[in-house]
């Protein structure tokens, strides 16, 4: 997967990946009516909402950019039915070609993160039978459990073929307030990204590992150390945009070969008719907005790469 | 919440929670097979055959304990179906009047952590309805994000009396490999737990705080230190039982009120008829073999607790 990953990315020429993290507040008026209408406003009228927003935007986006990346956590707020919209979204986007990272940022102990994981990307067994539940390609990891926590994951992406980005540095304003602390005079998040690195090693594709690392675009100091710390993890890059981070702060995320990061951006994307650059697109066309966003965003981040 | 929890430790005279944490191989062949028979080998039949065994378990232990701990991951790997279990499990046991913890682990950047919040504590608005999804009690929290990924659970807590458990030590065998690092000397964990200690002030209940903490079994004297850094913070004890922690390791997670700490056991309990000890129940008895256990348990722990 990291493959085909990588393949894509050299396709659409795009390092992209657009974070699908629809807020109700996203969804046009007219996408919001037409699901109340046909399920009234309730949780299945939300998830009809957000489905057919997602879908629009996927539809108009999908052939210049290589992955998605859904927050579940959009999904999930609205229960059983918002998560039954999560599901169709992954389905949808995997049928588009596209390669779905699935931000979930589970973690636990051992038997719980395997029961994550196979319900994530592996399969569940059930009597004689099996199924793959949720079946992205990817998932997002949260490491504060170490070792045993994380190992699960990697035993079903070998499976399966599939892999992991794991937390390091998070884009938030606090995220120091633990990951920074200095351990024997190093940062936390570079023993985790050392950790990483290893781990990675056990899972290899033809360039890069299918275990990968989450940086924020908004530190990029630390996205230059983390790059040669984990010369052969791919790093998931948020923080793009309506977060505060640029293309230039990207630059030292990639390898010399323009590789080995894939930069989200969620909102700057996905509610970019709410943006006064593309406001002439009007609600109406919120598709039309998200394919202007990527294309802009596309040609700022290969501006930065040169 | 806390104070709710608290009334029915003291009521029950038992501190400690069920985890109701149904792997499949736990639930005796006869529940699986009457589950397949209605829903075949789907994942809506072992959604039936986790909750048949929950609800059989519930039925007969609810009189004797406060709480139980659901893992929203043994029931995710089901998929939709399984999440639907979930759901059906936590509202069953609101109902016995039992107080709802939510092992879901989950931890985001703000915005994100808030569509957590929402959907798991709090409520959604959809146009000019609400609804609340998932309505645990109390949910656990992972902290490597720090505050601004704490703080929109909090908010929402202050909103619906309701709490967090944050994970601080955790226990299994690799918690210590980023928890027990040194920062100035002293473990993160215990700056994790300082933390806890300063959240808790935000949401105070009449005598503990609503913020509480998760501290394994299996490191008591890490649980000892805690106990003080977080004088007011609850704290959940998981690793008793199958993990290893024993009654009389617990003592120091308390405090001399005998409060201020509530143990978990999952298949300790829930597998009860499995073990050597309750073998005699045999597997149609499975839910008398748990009740059984959860005496068994409450006897170790106020044994421990003289």
């Amino acid at each position: 997967m990291i493959d085909k990953l990588i393949e894509k990315i050299q396709k659409t020429g795009a390092p992209i990946v657009v974070g699908l993290d629809p807020m109700l507040s996203y969804v046009p008026e007219q996408v919001q009516k037409k699901a109340y209408e046909a399920y009234g406003e309730t949780l299945a009228g939300a998830a009809e909402a957000i489905w057919q927003f997602n879908k629009e935007i996927v539809d108009k986006t999908w052939d210049l950019i290589p992955a998605v990346k859904p927050q579940i956590a959009m999904y999930e707020q609205f229960g059983i039915e918002g998560l039954q919209a999560y599901r169709k979204t992954v389905e949808y986007c995997k049928e588009k070609g596209l390669v779905v990272i699935g931000d979930v940022k589970r973690g636990d102990i051992g038997s719980t993160s395997a029961a994550y994981a196979a319900g994530h990307l592996g399969k569940v067994q059930i009597g004689s039978k099996t199924y793959a539940p949720f079946d992205e390609d990817f998932a997002t990891v949260n490491p504060y459990l170490g070792s045993d926590g994380v190992r699960p994951f990697i035993e079903v992406c070998k499976e399966e073929k599939k892999g992991l980005f794991i937390l390091v540095k998070t884009s938030n304003p606090s995220s120091g307030e633990f990951q920074d602390q200095l351990v024997n005079g190093r940062p936390l998040y570079e023993l985790v990204g050392e950790k990483v690195a290893q781990w990675g090693e056990e899972h290899m594709g033809s360039s890069y590992s299918y275990i990968g690392a989450v940086v924020g675009a908004t530190y990029p100091e630390m996205g230059k150390a983390l790059r040669k710390i984990m010369p052969k993890s791919f790093i998931l890059v948020p923080g793009y945009g309506a977060q505060g981070g640029k293309g230039q702060d990207l630059v030292h995320f990639f390898d010399r070969d323009g590789l080995g990061a894939i930069v989200n951006s969620s909102r700057g994307i996905i509610a970019a008719y709410k943006q006064e650059a593309y406001k002439e697109f009007g609600p109406e066309n919120f598709g039309d907005a998200s394919r202007a966003a990527v294309e802009a965003m596309i040609a700022d981040i290969r501006g930065a790469l040169g």
